[in-house]
């Protein structure tokens, strides 16, 4: 296995190549829409949901020729919420991914259109060629996508956030959010990895645990570097939390007791594959990026 | 043949509960998001896309059990891009099927979202179960689907309508626009309901070329509404196109030659027609009932 930070900078510079193939031209009419849709998508990011989506492929036997697919599906979906969420009727940020959002440097109507666009070519990418032996699966996982970004995924996690502003959240109530906003299609990067190459049940219940606690863990990180990172770090505004009165791991918990809550969540997530070969190597170092972003 | 206007009732009634079962229950949470997104998409709307499904279906012999299903998602699009067309930072309208919009009934950001779920649900509707004999038929639909919805088809159209506003478009241009804005997903409904049949590569042929005729005309004849109709009659805000300054088929060719190229395309739509049997009998029917709104 070769090192980890050389992996996940050979998957991410492949998958800005994978996602500049998958989006239109900027020369291609309507020409703004397609700049504004490449500059929303391309040049950035982590890049997290494909790099689940290949180490959870290794896990399956995947051909990374058809997982990269799923995760630009995946990555399409995420950067469209991105820009979304960053417009002046929910979070209205100005900056991301060290730019000015899309909505400050194009304009608000772009902005709407090229989230619009995005969600449409994710599902295109998804439906383009064979991703799995058996289209029936293929089918699966267009649904499985679809739910983890509707009104019981992705998108109802949004609402349950706008909804949470100014109001006291318990720590459960927190969770259900999280759960909703990021965890769901965290948990679709991983079963379409899987669903690429061919995973038993246990399998997938295996990946679908360790899913949930990464996208948690995920979550609790998120929340004490907006508490305690520069913007300049984060290339994003930071603190906006706080400023917002919004409830966080950090306003609820502490920081001390976030940074412990992350811990636990990994080892959850490297118990979830405990009875998974050296196959989950990737995504046991997955696990470990995650929370060690903040130690 | 039952009767023209029963069989359309009947299917607008039939679409309701078929729609009504495919979102989520207001009770379920998110509650307000549901309840929005079941205000956008129930009780209006002539469910023209529905109706060209189901015809088309007949034309190929589809299950109308299996067409209800491609229906309701390309109107689950259909109603997202009405939410978010009706946005302040797209047209800014307060009025839709005589009910406020909705992001003046709900807010800003609930509208936002309603059109981000809305999208998704379509997709997951056209996933959850089986609509064609062929999976991978069915995976065409979802692909055929989401490039009608995306940057190339509704939300470019879009992009290129936005981009209008106060220019002076040619009616080459104009139609170039219209192509993509409705007439994608009109294109969408009609192979959809074709491909949950049997029809050989003519009997595509031919419906295609009906359906970019009929997408033509139902915008040339929703020009002619817009300029000539009420707010009343029409439940949207009339005259809003002169008003912005929007180029329109009346205000290029004037509301005399509009309404003869609707006809035009009516006799166009009719002559793709042509070679198919008595079972292209509502495609017909719905061609003149599209032109005859102004007649």
């Amino acid at each position: 296995m070769t090192d980890f930070a050389a992996w996940m900078q050979a998957c991410q510079s492949h998958m800005e190549s994978v996602l500049a193939a998958c989006l239109p031209p900027a020369h291609i009419a309507p020409q703004r829409l397609h700049e504004a849709m490449r500059y929303a998508v391309l040049g950035g990011g982590k890049r997290v949901r494909p790099l689940l989506a290949f180490a959870a492929g290794e896990v399956a036997g995947a051909d990374p020729a058809r997982v990269q697919h799923a995760a630009a599906a995946v990555e399409l979906l995420h950067a469209y919420s991105l820009v979304h969420d960053d417009m002046p009727a929910m979070d209205d940020d100005a900056l991301r991914r060290g730019k000015p959002t899309v909505h400050v440097e194009f304009d608000e109507a772009t902005a709407l259109l090229v989230g619009d666009a995005l969600q449409s070519l994710a599902f295109e990418v998804l439906a383009a060629q064979p991703l799995a032996d058996d289209p029936a699966v293929q089918l699966r996982m267009v649904h499985l996508l679809a739910q983890a970004a509707g009104s019981r995924g992705m998108a109802g996690g949004q609402a349950i956030d706008l909804a949470s502003v100014g109001k006291p959240l318990d720590l459960a109530e927190l969770e259900y959010m999280h759960i909703h906003k990021t965890g769901a299609l965290i948990r679709a990067s991983v079963l379409l990895g899987a669903h690429c190459g061919t995973a038993d049940d246990d399998t997938l219940g295996a990946l679908d645990h360790y899913a949930k606690c990464i996208g948690l863990a995920f979550q609790v990180v998120d929340d004490v570097l907006d508490a305690e990172a520069s913007t300049a770090t984060l290339g994003k505004t930071a603190g906006k939390d706080a400023a917002n009165n919004k409830p966080t791991y950090v306003s609820l918990l502490g920081a001390a007791r976030a940074r412990e809550l992350a811990q636990e969540l990994r080892a959850d997530a490297h118990a979830a594959l405990d009875r998974l070969d050296d196959s989950a190597g990737r995504l046991r170092q997955l696990a470990d990026f995650v929370v060690e972003r903040v130690f």
